[in-house]
């Protein structure tokens, strides 16, 4: 991409005229000059954020794959609508508009929460696809017309997050389908599983890989056999958010899970993507390893919600105040010694 | 200190209680129980936050020690103060007031800096005592002085940065002293010395641990002999800090040899502690090692001036929004799976 590489120049050849060493903002210049080439300009300024969570139910939840049971997706909605969830706070404080979706959740809709249902819950991936790829498609559809409408009014920045009782089995199985690694090497205990749990989640995902005989080759199949509604609509956004150059902000396993689907279905599409942080979930630095991504945190969140994408929003703010606010070595009268 | 265990349990038991499962959100909560145990309070709530840049002189930039030359101190106090360095841009982003302090910068006084000049620039450390004692005393009671402003005007955190030609050269020579190790395991490129520059580095700390004959049971003794002003009021700052209860956040490598000097002066003032993040200088571990602090962010940054600690300051305002803001179960109706 030969426009990409010029403008990447360009933003580094300005981060080099300001007044401190060269290079000594270390990742923070690395990421200013990511978010430029994203943008397409060496001068993005200051870019709006949004967070978008999408939530849905899993058929899986029902083979004891979660610490908590399934009423939680619900009752999270509702607080996600009332203002009181970690990502409530987090977007507020980061100055971020939130933004909630309802791909599937059982149980009534909730107000407050924009409602893109899918069905009540997908299927259970270990008796079979968890959607059609007709419903996958309608997911990736509605997530990608999502990211036009944020591109549309004027958001620079769109960071993923997610809330589904038993999804991190589903990104579980997708990783492993993906990844072509073992069920062990990259379930881990999500939200707080047990030993025994999460020896049921192994167990679920190997069935699930089983059962679907998944094609690799194929992602649009592998995604509707082991996917969530949530995460084929996150997927979709990031495809859509990488068309539109919006900054594809990624948060932990679960949009890890669905950014990775995203990049198997349109190659390239990971070349917009800025990974918040690295969570202790075995599966997720296979996952950033495989997106080819180096995230900016690593403080062991395991939440999900878009939390860690939420919290690492001051550093894209802060990589974008200095290559747009810094003093040149020119402009302050400051000695530059070069190197 | 039964109080500081009190309050750390009181206040890990509130998170236990917000809708998220239980220690989900990793390091952001530790630092909120480590938060509230230095104000004594779990419920800590908002803090302002005032950086805290204080600039002076080394004699030992003579040496050759630095990529720059001496006078980019006062070209860079100016520039503070125009609000153009990577600092202003950095402590504007976050909320926090910024405070720039002449501790004896050579040159004229710089119009918007507040002049606490003790010399214009320390003694070469590599001939003799950098400072009297009685000058490090005068720059230690000066940073406790500005603390107890701060403290009194209601700031609760209180970031540390500096600016110095050569003062990574006084801070390497401080942490041999202090951590008894070679020269070479403490010395780096500071903000981009060659090959050739590193090697006479090395030799002035070696220089000046020789002729100095410093002895590390003597904390004010071997501060006089190889700190600069600035770091001298910084552990002061550090000190006084900790007295009043504020949260003392460390920047990069100068910030941490201050702090340990203030450790080894006054046992225990680390609790009060807080590490931004970790710089590639070598000696920068070894430090925050000996004081006990695991740094919030590795972004390879090697600027100073408070950068890194201006950086992670939304991550200790999120992890006291997150105790403040969030919901516990009971408020929001989720059911908890305990664990």
């Amino acid at each position: 991409m030969p426009e990409a590489v010029a403008v990447a120049a360009s933003t580094q050849a300005a981060l080099d005229a300001k007044t401190k060493p060269r290079g000594s903002l270390g990742r923070l210049e690395d990421l200013a000059v990511h978010i430029a080439a994203i943008r397409g300009t060496p001068a993005p300024g200051r870019l709006p954020a949004a967070v978008v969570v999408a939530a849905a139910d899993h058929g899986v939840a029902a083979r004891g794959v979660s610490a908590y049971p399934q009423e939680v997706t619900a009752q999270m909605l509702a607080n996600f609508a009332a203002g009181g969830a970690a990502i409530c706070v987090l977007a507020r404080l980061a100055g971020a508009e939130l933004h909630v979706f309802d791909l599937g959740v059982a149980g009534p809709p909730v107000p407050g929460v924009r409602d893109l249902r899918i069905a009540p819950g997908t299927r259970d991936l270990t008796e079979g696809p968890a959607m059609t790829r007709a419903q996958a498609g309608q997911c990736l559809a509605a997530g990608a017309a999502v990211a036009a409408e944020l591109a549309d009014k004027g958001i620079g920045i769109v960071a993923l997050g997610e809330m589904g009782i038993g999804n991190t089995t589903s990104a579980s199985a997708l990783a492993a389908a993906f990844l072509g690694a073992e069920p062990e090497a990259v379930c881990g205990p999500g939200t707080g599983l047990d030993a025994a749990g999460l020896e049921r989640k192994i167990a679920a995902v190997r069935r699930g890989l089983e059962v679907n005989a998944v094609d690799a080759n194929d992602p649009r199949g592998v995604l509707a056999a082991l996917g969530g509604f949530e995460i084929a609509f996150l997927a979709g956004l990031a495809q859509g958010g990488a068309e539109h150059r919006l900054v594809v902000l990624l948060d932990g396993f679960i949009t890890g899970a669905a950014a990775l689907t995203a990049e198997r279905i349109r190659p390239g599409t990971s070349a917009s993507m800025v990974a918040a942080h690295r969570s202790p979930e075995p599966g997720h630095a296979l996952v950033l390893e495989a997106l080819g991504l180096d995230p900016l945190l690593d403080l062991g969140l395991r939440l999900g919600e878009g939390s860690g994408a939420a919290l690492s929003l001051p550093i894209l703010h802060a990589a974008l105040a200095i290559l747009d606010e810094m003093a040149t070595f020119d402009s302050a009268g400051v000695t530059d010694a070069g190197g």
